[in-house]
């Protein structure tokens, strides 16, 4: 049996030591807790959890913590949360503490990961190694089915690869996921006999752990070439129970919304590296990591190292394909493919729908950024005779 | 139909007004984005956010925003929470923002609640009006379902009224979920034929959510009287899931692990409160909250409130019966209950199963300390003539 290893740094609080911070973490994690206890059986001992070397790091410390491989009920993700992730957040010896990576034991991978991955979402669109584009249905919320449909055939005969649900968009009333899937692959198939071009809709199957499969079912039923989850709020095993489950066969695009309320805090909470190998593990083809020039708070090096770990190898799992998106325009794409490479999905929304021209000329302005980007030719110089790519940079300007 | 009303605190990063960043969150959750879009219909105005009144709250600002009922599934709770707590988070105009409080209103409410509540608890358990002593089995992990047997039927016999399992004890090898449970009932069983008392087991039944309502049909023919799940790692409609389930009827005992990654931080994240009225919502009978003298952050005005959220009248929904655990022991009792009151669980680990003979001194310690709290007696002076509390006492001392 191989260990699993949490990384976690901590700031202790005042007149505690690091030792003694570390080893609380240890103890509430595994076999111990505040106090010496009667009940405890020298048996138990092998699950103790062993502490490495602690590491001065900003303003605290930095320290693994192995785990033995037996402590974890194979399969069952919320009880690996609670090891590596549990109650230690609380623990009031400590001002601070963050898990900031887990390396997770073969032994206790009893997933397939994606189906598709990088590559295989590639042989579905029909591309070798250039960025793809994607799109958020906007406004998030309201269009009805028709006018949201009419969104997607404008944004596919634009240029994108990709249109996504936003996060709030599930089934409501003004939208019903029975008419709004529908429409849209039809304007999808449009687009593949006007264009040739194939284009994926991720739709957004977010709901209930019970209740995931069956709507997953539905869409497949339907049409769906795409299914997308917003992993945080659905929980990882949704993940896992709709790409386990025969006959679906879909690529799965994972969303992460709330994620913030967790991630954002350098110094607490838990870092995206882990989250990225659980969506990795449990079957996810493409994961939002964020962007180096949108609207949302980012720091580019531990985007670079979330990145990565959805794409270096582990295990036998196929890597899966970051999504930067959230305040994206056509002008932040070079920046974007400069600092985060190639293998990516590069998404607009606003950038895309909020082009002076629309949204057909916005998915044209995306595709035509990374055209120039992928050529190594600087947005300015290709805007010249591309009026689209013009239009876009002149209202948002070129992210440097 | 009846709006929904969530309260943010935020703090605005320099050069933002509060006003803008009040905005940047209504839109961001609602029918906006960063830039203005030409795929917004006119007809999509009546799902806008409708921002309150911005208050200045210490380093920030509160304000809350009103979400119409129709932006909501009925019933989809990550939904709802990618409305009420998605990528607000994020926002990089925001250097911090928190989820206060969402006051729901009777139309999303399409859930049972508690199935029991306090006054259903206090019936099984055959209580009026004291507090409820709890412990979890300790330690956390390790035991053979046999010791765990044991050790319940200690914590049973010396006084407790509820028994739990740790949150990291799923259905490991070392202690199955199926010679565990069976084993624990029949100690159980024991107790009642000798004391009359009827004590509680809250097996914890955490799993994935298209997993756990079968783990709970076993657990209910395995002769369970008590499901426990932890909400944060399994998710909100694994409660629900459970406490919908015909035929299982059992109580549920809802664990928080992992919340202080979210809750922890007073400016950034999600506070308690909206997460008590969830559980309440989803049919939770107990649920932690933490202590006023253990060993885990807290703060005493915010746990009060939350605790509130469990118990004050809302809609037709039972009231929740909170548990206060995390390093209580005897001498923490009297300062609990002044400041929490007697419709209460106190839980206590280590602070039974450390007592300097046994977890059977310690289970009765625990109960006398109630006992005195409840007859108005100090500590101390109740201690003099009942030598369990006394010992427990003298090793832990009395929090003020």
């Amino acid at each position: 049996m191989t260990d699993v290893v949490a990384t976690y740094y901590f700031r202790p609080k005042e007149g505690v030591s690091p030792d003694w911070a570390a080893r609380a973490i240890a103890e509430e994690q595994t076999t111990g807790t505040w106090t010496e206890i009667s009940t405890r059986q020298n048996y138990v001992r092998y699950l103790d959890g062993r502490i490495g070397d602690i590491i001065p790091t900003g303003q605290g410390y930095t320290c693994s913590i192995t785990y033995p491989s037996e402590i974890f009920e194979p399969g069952n993700i919320p009880q690996y949360l609670s090891v590596v992730a549990g109650n230690l957040f609380g623990l009031s010896r400590l001002a601070a503490v963050r898990l900031i990576d887990v390396e997770f034991s073969k032994d206790i991978i009893p997933f397939k990961g994606p189906g598709y991955g990088i590559e295989g979402i590639r042989k579905l669109v029909g591309t070798t190694d250039r960025p793809h584009v994607g799109t958020i249905i906007k406004p998030k919320v309201g269009l009805n089915p028709k006018d949201t449909a009419e969104v997607a055939y404008e944004a596919a005969i634009g240029g994108v690869d990709l249109i996504k649900d936003d996060e709030t968009l599930t089934d409501q009333k003004f939208c019903p996921l029975n008419e709004r899937l529908p429409l849209v692959m039809e304007q999808l198939d449009r687009v593949r006999s006007e264009s040739g071009r194939n284009v994926l809709y991720a739709v957004n199957i977010s709901t209930a752990g019970d209740k995931i499969v069956e709507r997953a079912r539905e869409a497949v039923r339907m049409g769906a070439n795409m299914l997308m989850i917003d992993v945080i709020v659905c929980g990882f095993d949704a993940v896992r129970a709709v790409a386990e489950e025969p006959g679906l066969n879909l690529p799965i695009h994972v969303h992460r919304t709330m994620h913030a309320a967790i991630t954002r805090n350098r110094e607490h909470g838990i870092a995206m590296r882990p989250l990225c190998r659980l969506v990795r593990m449990l079957g996810g083809d493409q994961l939002h990591t964020g962007t180096v020039s949108g609207k949302m708070e980012h720091d580019v090096t531990e985007l670079r190292g979330d990145n990565l770990a959805l794409t270096e190898p582990f295990f036998d799992l196929k890597p899966v394909f970051p999504v930067a998106s959230g305040g994206l325009h056509p002008g932040g794409v070079d920046k974007e493919i400069r600092l985060l490479g190639r293998d990516i999905i590069l998404q607009a929304g606003g950038g895309i729908h909020g082009h002076p021209d629309g949204t057909r000329a916005g998915a044209a302005a995306m595709r035509q950024a990374v055209d120039a980007a992928v050529a190594g030719i600087p947005p300015a110089t290709y805007a010249q005779d591309h009026p689209e790519l013009k239009r876009a940079l002149d209202k948002w300007g070129i992210a440097n």
